[in-house]
């Protein structure tokens, strides 16, 4: 009998359409004949254009459109991928229109030319001539903050995007009856999102009049509610379509190009009109992830409980909003929870300036956080003359956790059984000891660093999902789900929880990969590590339905009660002795083919969460560090992880993998740079770009440590964001260990680390 | 407020599309770089292929693939898009592979070719070597009912493909008791669909490994079956695709290329496979109406009153059965149902023969029946020198009828009506008085002939469908039907019957009017009329649970009783007071986003009815005759009909206008001819084969008497398929009235009059 699908590692149910090439993504889809945008973008960081010359440009054969920022709607809208909010603080800053005369940073959109080919598009461009009014840019929160400094968004004075304080009662006091105060100040770039497929997407009029966008997002319902905004129509005359997905993380979460993809098809609607960035233009056009400035002060007894700690935290949100001042306010609300019994007080402020806009990136602000916090806790811990673990035993959440607003609560929190096995398999005492005298230029360290998360937005924000599920004449199951899978593995999830609910073999699951906002059931999509655990709970309770709903056919056919049936392996058995009474083939076949009682079997949920689990995890990292150059090698690197229950063990793995990857980039060689005078990006290609690749990775070793998170449908909880969160500050922390070096800013170059290094006196 | 939709004559919903050349056709989606298949056809009409040499054809470049009979699976299936039977008589026959080495008529698949392109395809073609062993062709019932004569399927010995007699008790006596005895003989020959779009279908392997075929079919799921029973691959397997078509009339509701198209894509996994036929394939190698031969023996009283009948009815379904002798079975319900007072016996013969396979044609066996009846009620009246009109009246079908099965009741007959509207715009009897006495070359006559028709299959068959519905965001509403438009204009009346239930305008609805097996609600699709009658319960109960769902979740949200609450013009009202309380948008916006409430408004119905409507109408014309040249003018035709409560007039009026035009053609010109010796077909394309074009079509006046038929969704009944059924018969009779000369056989060609004429004496 088909039973326990869960926890069990099964194949990917695309892994055959990967491989053989047969999984159509955005790209595949463009049909013959599409007109090609291109986009003029702006050479100068901050001003206003003064004019636009498109008449050469429009004399270009082949050339059939160009609008510029004089074209296009006057209307503002906001981009990140959130649902709705229904009470108006919770809208999204709208800040942006489809092309602007308003440039806010060095690649702003300011044309669009649409020709029959991109040969002609780009000569097209060249032929546009602008002549600007350039204001003195500001790159850093610094210079936007300073009195004087030029403003980029009228509604935000101070280029202030988003600000918040809150500072519990006594915290002062605290202070004061603290052993010691520990201060530190961590400081962390911009970054890439480096998705392998591009961000593209091609728009036409259909037959009905509705715009349909075919995309490469992650969010396909966020996107035509964006569109229909920027557009300035109803929702219902926008359809999206999402087919396969190479990556995403965040990036395609936000609404990119798809409003002015649409736009362009609104204006030409006997045109298919595609536009795909190159990754030079991806890289600074769309979105990255925050830079920050974080400033910790931490009052502690010499006994290492934390009384108090209060947090500056900056962040630089670049040109526009996205999900700007948010993105703060969650990595606040991690920095609050990981260490719940001290009184934490914060400041947030998110500044606007002249670079890259940032977003959504996975993680959310907290990489950067925990960057800050597990690097300081390490500076805390060699203070106090302490083991690092030690001190977080004492002050981490534990079960029983409540969160302020009382909706969530971790009965069983799995992150001192991660530490404890972290400890174990890194032989963390015998190494901490065995590393503490060293000499010469190669010396060796280790370190670890936890995290806290979330698995989803409620309460934060709606959840809501949807399934349907339509039982086959063959007794096999028609899929179909909101959730978007964008490479994570969530289509064969979602089928793993069918299965288990239904006994019934993966391969008598069809699921239908590609969304399409009039198709199939709504779900906000793919971000907040949310889809195996509130897209789960939709599909749950659609094979449960479905379950239900056979089994009553299968009462009325058989002349039985319901509750003395039971299904199994593709046939309805008697519940007490198993007999096998009917195949579910024969049951479907009458439900579809009965003269008096036919009515297909089918299930149809829209189920919303009011749950949020707590997730946990840590990394522990040996390292050994050349000194003479200040190169980093990963001697073993191990990610310890409480998702709850894992549903697919290798795909759980291989997430953690490629979130490992992604950390370490992160910690050792990615920054977005930008010339400082002029703003121009100095790096948007993956020439100077330094990610992360297959040939620079270490052996990264995966734990789970399983709980059964009671909210989840199977017992499960995030893991999608997780693994990105820890190894750098663990890293860093293994290279103090090391060296004996802290390093608070990243990545941790080379130069960074000689600096260091010679700052110290150590080489 | 948005009311009475019902019976309002709403611009078709695909109306722009189809002018703008927006709707996409089967052939508008073959993507790029799809390979051509071409079908190798017999040459001879009956016999056995020895060899098949294919070894010069597979080496010409761009031949992808070449198969043969050789080649594909050892299946025998059956082609007619009726829904699955589960009782093994009810099952289709299963008479032809995908290609036949035992070739049946002159065109049959016997290979075929898969090149990159069309001129490689046909030149492999001339390369294949094929050596036949011919058997003695019978293109007649006659001629296949002989002793000795070649047997076409074994299992069908003396080339019966299904008999039936059943004479009721106390026929005998009644012919006995009757005052007089008349017979008569009709003749009906094969003719094409002619529809404006080609057969055509293309097919791939998906990235799930499923077949999928975009097809232009009347019947999506009912192809789905027919591929997966044709390859021997589970249903599951198979994804079938219907977009926009271009009419089908029955031709399309047999699975005709479809499982060819399929089984090649298989072979071609990495390809995609398609296959158009040209029409001179499509008009001898698709399907065909069944030609018949008809003898009437009625038993009559001198007072008109009609004591028995028997009629021996032998069809002709060529070389395969397809729908075979279940054409002739539902001529024969009809042919009882039309006069139900007297005993009514039959005796029925489908017989195979080495021509055309006939199938499913509007009209399914009652073009036929009622051109043999109708006739022959003229000439009954002729004999008892009385008034046909009179005759008719005191036998037909009135209000109270019920079938044998005593599940098929009219309750309200609109036949008597509908004579008495033609007999007054006609001036029938002034008219009739009026031709009594002509001569010269040129005379006039009037006609009339009557028919009655069922809605659906049931109780022959189950009849399902499904609908769904869900809510936008903005209050419009999404429909998903498993009806399938093919030009007649379902999508159009369904939205209709959405609006009138949630009183809401027409543009607030978006169908999808593209059907998939593995996403769309599941219903067989277009045949025997019954899409507005039995998809249109289905909508409307879709409608009505969405309705419901709406004012349960306002009265949620409003805090408010549900039976307090109404919807109008997109505004949940007060009932009593009609106080405009919540817009639907508002309300929607509430049931996507409500942080603990949200769950998305929508509706899933797969609902089987348990009833059929008789369905009425009669034909009225007034001919011009030149006896000198054997021409027939229509100068007036008005086709009169009880489709009970009409949904559309104009759409109505338009469906009955392209009837007419079918049933002209039938009646005048249409015949598909083969050659006597080799049975090649003579005039397979639209120079030689003579339809009524828009050139030809005289003034054709509509009437609908209106009834209301309880079982109907709205009052309705069917109407797609009665217009063709009574002018051919109404003809014939006219040119009776105008010239004394009774010809019975169709169509009434110059050659057929003249010689009729000439027969009689009359020229």
């Amino acid at each position: 009998m088909t039973k326990n699908m869960i926890g069990k590692s099964v194949k990917r149910i695309d892994a055959w359409a990967k491989v053989l090439g047969k999984a159509k993504y955005t790209e595949d889809l463009i049909p013959n004949g599409a007109l090609i945008a291109v986009i003029m973008h702006s050479t100068i960081a901050n001003g206003l254009i003064k004019s636009i010359d498109i008449s050469e440009a429009e004399k270009l054969a082949g050339v059939e459109l160009i609008v510029t920022y004089d074209d296009v709607p006057d209307i503002l809208f906001g981009t990140p991928g959130h649902p709705y909010g229904l009470i108006p603080e919770h809208k999204d800053v709208e800040d942006r229109k489809l092309l602007n005369q308003r440039v806010r940073f060095y690649g702003d959109d300011i044309a669009v030319v649409v020709a029959r080919d991109e040969v002609t598009a780009c000569k097209a461009l060249k032929l546009i001539k602008v002549e600007y009014e350039s204001y003195s840019p500001v790159f850093t929160p610094e210079e936007a903050l300073k009195e004087g400094a030029s403003q980029l968004h009228e509604a935000n004075k101070g280029n202030i995007s988003g600000k918040w304080e809150l500072m519990p009662e006594g915290i002062e006091a605290a202070f004061a009856k603290a052993d010691k105060i520990i201060e530190g100040t961590f400081k962390v770039p911009p970054i890439c999102h480096c998705h392998l497929e591009k961000v593209t997407s091609h728009a036409y009029t259909d037959a009905d009049g509705k715009i349909v966008v075919v995309s490469s997002t992650q969010s396909p319902h966020v996107c035509r509610r964006v569109i229909s905004q920027a557009l300035g129509i109803s929702w219902g005359r926008v359809r999206v379509i999402k087919p396969y997905i190479g990556g995403g993380f965040g990036n395609k979460n936000d609404v990119l190009y798809e409003p002015l993809t649409a736009f362009l098809a609104s204006k030409l609607p006997n045109n298919i009109v595609t536009l795909s960035l190159s990754y030079e233009e991806s890289m600074v056009g769309t979105r990255t992830r925050h830079g920050m400035e974080i400033k910790l002060k931490t009052g502690i007894n010499n006994d290492g409980t934390i009384l108090a700690r209060t947090m500056e935290l900056v962040s630089n949100t670049g040109a526009y909003a996205s999900h700007g001042h948010i993105v703060a306010i969650n990595a606040a609300a991690k920095y609050r929870q990981l260490y719940p019994n001290a009184l934490n007080g914060f400041k947030l402020t998110t500044v606007y300036t002249n670079i890259a806009t940032a977003g959504a990136m996975r993680g959310y602000g907290i990489p950067q956080v925990m960057f800050a916090m597990e690097a300081h806790m390490e500076d805390i811990a060699s203070q106090l003359e302490k083991d690092t673990i030690e001190i977080h035993l004492k002050n981490l959440i534990a079960s029983g956790y409540k969160d302020q607003s009382g909706c969530l609560e971790t009965l069983d929190c799995g992150l001192q059984r991660c530490i404890e096995k972290g400890k174990t398999l890194l032989e963390w005492d015998k190494k901490r000891r065995l590393y503490q005298e060293q000499s010469g230029e190669v010396r060796r360290g280790i370190g670890m660093a936890c995290y806290c998360y979330e698995t989803g937005v409620y309460p934060h924000s709606v959840e809501l999902a949807g399934a349907r599920m339509i039982l086959n004449q063959d007794g096999t199951v028609q899929i179909q789900t909101g959730a978007t899978e964008i490479g994570q593995g969530s289509d064969t999830v979602l089928v793993q929880m069918a299965a288990e609910v239904l006994k019934m073999p993966m391969e008598n699951f069809y699921l239908l990969s590609t969304q399409d906002t009039d198709i199939t059931p709504y779900d906000p999509g793919a971000f907040a590590s949310r889809q195996t655990y509130i897209s789960g709970h939709a599909l749950k309770l659609a094979a449960e339905q479905l379950k239900d709903n056979i089994l009553k056919k299968a009462a009325e056919k058989l002349s039985k009660n319901k509750e003395d049936l039971e299904l199994a392996n593709s046939w309805i058995i008697a519940k007490n002795s198993e007999e096998k009474l009917l195949s579910l083939e024969e049951l479907s076949l009458y439900s579809y083919y009965d003269l008096e009682k036919a009515s297909v079997i089918s299930a149809d949920i829209s189920n919303s969460v009011q749950s949020n689990a707590l997730t946990f995890g840590c990394t522990f990292v040996e390292v050994e560090v050349d000194m003479a150059v200040g190169s980093i090698q990963i001697l073993n690197l191990y990610n310890i992880h409480d998702a709850g229950k894992i549903i697919n063990p290798q795909l759980a793995e291989a997430q953690v993998h490629g979130g490992v990857s992604m950390a370490l980039g992160y910690a050792l060689s990615e920054q977005l740079l930008f010339d400082e005078q002029t703003g121009k990006p100095l790096n948007n290609n993956f020439l100077d770009y330094k990610l992360f690749t297959m040939m620079d990775m270490p052996k990264v070793s995966v734990e789970f440590i399983e709980t059964d998170e009671i909210t989840g449908p199977f017992g499960n909880k995030s893991l999608g964001e997780t693994p990105v969160l820890a190894p750098a500050p663990a890293i860093r922390n293994a290279v103090y260990h090391a060296t004996g070096v802290a390093i608070n800013e990243l990545p941790l170059t080379p130069q960074r680390l000689i600096s260091g290094f010679k700052k110290a006196n150590k080489i």
